[in-house]
């Protein structure tokens, strides 16, 4: 490939790309689906806020027609179309470009859903850009419905830090989850550790090394936020990027608790394998050590000398079968006190 | 949940929240119990010094009217009701929030019992915010109201230290007792080594994580403390902050060492294994290495050829003991000089 | 060595020393193989853009001879003599040398096939000099040919630029090869661990390696490119560079989580020989444990007493018989109970 | 314990507080034992330099006294008190504060005697707390009594110094002694491995990270007294400021080593066991191999069937005989071949 | 030892200390042999650049003369003295002391031989102290007779450089030496490993650390010579530094990398003694569940009881023998199908 053409990279999506639009100020709030982009231009500099959600990021023209309309430089909107970007954020003069990623974990899977959402924010517009369908927008879009709490009232850039806080605040829950099944791995490990074992823990340490990947470059793209001074976003919503980033220095310091625990996992595995394996020789060595000397004294009584006077005294089998005897019950004393039963 | 909505993170308590104040100045000392907020607002901006200490942030209203009488930001209030929030400092105009654990070891289980309390420090007053029932400030509680060193003499900043200061003393305590728990576990470790030590090691090692993410931040906080020059804290105190930020670098260097040595255990967890395992292969190898070959002489002379003229010799029988005494002799001399014994 | 001196440092090489030029402008493009070095010298300050390749290194005259046109201090002429060496930029008055590595994946080796690059950038001139034949810059000079792009309308800083992004683009393709290449690997590992696979896992350790030390100093090089003013490098092409230095970050990103996944391996290899020997000694055990009983008491019957009643009953050979296969019904159900089938 | 009050922290000692001086000028020299504190108030604001030792800081009384003579802070005193301390320094307008540890080995024990020293410099002072009898001060008291050096021209910083410096190069040679002590337990541990020997490596682990909380903190000690600007430290005691600084980095270096060595030891541990083990499996297998198939022969010869030709053939036992024979040695070939003689 | 008493550091020599010189400009040059330190002084100011080399540092009065012939503090010659000193650059007023080591591998062993060299240089002369007698300057002698490269015509400043540079360069020399030593331990240790291998791995990372304690602090050295401007080096020298800078930081990966393939390389070892113990446990588990089975069935028809019908008939003895094959062909087909030969 050339350098500088526009290129689409990630799963291949066959869903058509829709794009809907929410315009409201305190007094009145618009929903709409858009099926061409010509009507989007005046409500980028309207005087209301609005809110632009693109889904589907595989349609080259699509991104690229709005991105020129904001005015995006060719390799940002090349950023946007690569779905395996880092977290970063770009500031230009009248606007910025924010790629962070929004996460889900699979239901009986260790796997991650990693879904890439960049963000432009402008004077009074927000843009947001998603792999596909299904977010974790709803409750914005309730609060905006239904006038809860300041956003209405708000510019685009709280607009702007609601839809980030809930990407954000998702981490924290999938933190937890990830906790809870790490707990439920080690309860099996620790009951039987088979190979199948082994691997679930290397994915888990995968994942964990995705969120890590997902969540560290986040602190950096709201530091840039909190520091940059920028017209397009108010003084009074640094204390919200504040919180953000506690957050995220939460989310860090679970990542690594966990990776923590996983790395005591292994432990606990390769302890159980070594636990199973002592099981097992005990079970030979027993069994060997009582029955080997007794089958020598068997074997002693078996052969065919012509003078064995022992042979031939009537008390001589029953006086053998207690030797036996009195030996089993030493070897047995003896792994008592050894511990092996 | 909606962004900026103020909700309780944390246990489920069911006891009711209970305020208590101290009102003081060099001359008086005043100890009460409020049932309702209403004689509070007066005491925060009185000349004297008041600690207000309120047990249960689980009740959603306390905190926010408290927060609200003090001028706290909404989201700082979030911070107070959230129990799993890091430790961390915020310094407004004219007061400061400080965040922090209290921690405690139950008697037998190796689970630390962290409980945030949050700190607010006006000029003339200090609110703390509890989980339960139950704290370290007994001793400062003296103080006040037997006129003990300069606290009744000190401003509110001082009240602030005193009360931080046995709250981070906790930390060296907690940090000698498990001192004392590992070495006990490393000698059950070293007697006999079951799968239930391996979950012991875990168990610290998630403790001293957890000793690590309260006592680092901390370090942050008091950092802070010291370089940020505020009027509601005077010159005086910076050398008292100085000490406490001494006893933290002492704290988190004993985690440290209390991580090395746990990791030290694990080594001596698995030699403990691998030596159970060579001491089984050597009973095993002692006994069959003895006997097979006397097995095999045994059942040479059992078997039933018509010329064996070993059979028919009168001191046949005798010599084939004196040989097998004399292999078990030459075996027997082999272990011992291997140590085997 | 004395120092100071000329000296090809690297693979022998006995092809000749090749050298080509492309000149153009908006207008026109002229593309020339150059047998001696004579009609470059106007090249280098004609108000043509003109880039210059040439191929091989170990003729150290033509090397020298090049760097003298351009002025380069003899110092810096032994660093592109020396292909071992670490990618660096070194800015001069009126001309830059980056050093860098184009590699590739042999196809069924693990190794790298790592080629030094050096770029000198003047006014109106880029020159490269590679190792040997064949590199990565087809779809550049594709894009010269047929006037796509920018390029043609561009200066020799957009023309460095572009070979150098398809250099570095490469890089992340190598690492998507390399992960696809480990999963194969763990694939065969947890089938059947050999001696072998840990060879190839070392093998690929130290190819991750190398991409770490060819991949990580460029994040320098690159950082030092958009920081440093200089005249040769016109303001425009700094937004280029960013988007250069994140796809630097990425391929940082990916060897690391290679790593991480190499380690992984290392710990399910061992698991499986572990696992391994676990099985082993299962068979040992249960046919040890289940027969040396058996053979006993057949050893006690094979026994020559004068005196033995059992001996003699009609139905003690039955009897035995049945002792024998309830033993080995018990031992069965013993096992299976412990899951060892 | 009530923040603010001077407590002792440390062993228990019964010995009682001494206190001896040593007043100097290039003229004369003045040693003293000191029953009571009177006359020391004088000696400290004299013209003479004058260096006091107090031996035993059990006594809060004498520490406290001096500590106000001195004019130091209360927590300052509380520091001196508290034997388990980290390195620090402390600057005041006319004094300085600084804690530091004198170490030595123990002699046939890994464990390190640590003993806290705690320097006051004044302009014309020095005083020196120490936890009990015995110090490495003995030739700096040499070099006073016989004038020897520049010690007795100098003032009271370079007096502070060479006290300092003989603490410091014990550090050197207590690592060197370490250094000797860890290759003579790799020797033990390569004869014969047992649990004591992994013990052995945690103690010396233990002690080694000692060292490092004891040398580590000392560097921030000598670098802030090298660039911190105070009238009792002349100008010309920086350049052995900095000899000080070079020795601590080197012993710092050491104790890096010596850890490296532990972790090397620790792979010598498990080596040895695993080959121990291989060793007790070679024995078991070369034994059971060889016998269990000929017990097999001698079996089948043993079996009563009525019709077995072989039994009645004259040359049958010595054909079993040779025939055995021939397997052992086969066996014997193969074990030889496979080095496990 | 008191401070501030001159000592040698380091091994015992018994060879006397020589001193040589070379005298040079442009146009002449002059070696000479010295018995005596008088005719150095009017050396060392005069207009000709002068390089004084002392080989031995073990004569305390030689090193002490020529130090305050130059004007070294005492401090300084004490640290010329310890040959044991880390690697360091101090700058005086007009003179700087440059301390670095000078390495060699010795033939069949692992081990460093390092030499201390400690550079002074002035405005027209550098002195080199050496351990002993043997060094890498060879070459620069050559250059100088020979009058090749600049060398004649330029500065004390660059004789300096030269000769710290073609001590540098051998440390990569040494780095490959020892990747391929490595390289050859690795192919050892895959054929036959020993409890010698881990010695010798242990050894080679003994050695990869003195060589990282040796070529890392040359780093800091090279930093300050090329940051801190002194009068007695031109501007000049500084790209020349610059080249030393990267090639020290060339080594530094060497070491790293070498470091990492050790680390490697245990785990090889590790390995494949596991290996070594599946593969006993492989032929002790095939022969005894093998002849086990056999043994209890010729044991079976070795009984005595008087009714065992199949004892008379005359196909029992080969139907047993028949039974017995089988049964050691489906063990042999089940040992095949699980690779187990």
């Amino acid at each position: 490939m050339p350098p500088g053409s526009l290129v689409y990279v990630g799963e291949e999506h066959k869903e058509e790309v829709t794009i809907s639009s929410i315009e409201f100020n305190e007094h009145e709030v618009n929903e709409k689906q858009h099926a061409s982009l010509d009507d989007l231009k005046p409500m980028i500099h309207s005087e209301k806020i609005t809110w632009i959600n693109v889904n589907g990021v595989h349609n080259v023209e699509v991104v690229d027609a709005i991105s020129k309309m904001v005015g995006l430089h060719p390799l940002t909107t090349e950023d946007i179309l690569n779905t395996e970007h880092r977290p970063k954020i770009d500031f230009f003069e009248n606007h910025l470009l924010a790629i962070v990623k929004m996460i889900d974990l699979e239901q009986d899977e260790s796997e991650l859903d990693i879904e890439q959402v960049s963000f432009i924010l402008l004077e009074n517009t927000v843009v947001t850009f998603q792999e596909k369908k299904g977010d974790l927008f709803d409750p914005v879009r309730l609060m905006l419905k239904e006038n809860k709490g300041k956003i209405r009232k708000s510019g685009a850039d709280f607009l702007f830090y609601s839809l980030m806080d809930v990407i954000f605040d998702q981490y924290l829950i999938i933190m937890d989850e990830m906790d809870d099944r790490i707990a439920t791995l080690e309860g099996n490990i620790m009951e039987d550790p088979d190979n199948h074992s082994l691997q679930d823990i290397n994915e888990y340490k995968n994942t964990i090394l995705q969120l890590k990947k997902t969540v560290w470059p986040v602190r950096e793209v709201v530091n840039k936020l909190i520091n940059r001074k920028v017209p397009y976003i108010s003084e009074s919503i640094s204390f919200y990027l504040q919180d953000i980033h506690d957050h995220i220095v939460q989310a860090n310091d679970m990542v690594e608790t966990s990776r923590g625990q996983l790395y005591g996992l292994l432990d606990v595995y390769y302890s159980t394998l070594s636990m199973k394996m002592n099981e097992i020789m005990k079970v030979l060595t027993i069994v060997s050590t009582i029955f080997i000397p007794l089958t020598f004294i068997a074997g002693i009584y078996g052969m065919n000398f012509a003078h064995m006077p022992e042979l031939s005294l009537s008390w001589g089998y029953p006086a053998v079968w207690i030797v036996m005897i009195i030996i089993t019950g030493i070897m047995v004393m003896y792994f008592k006190k050894k511990n092996w039963f």
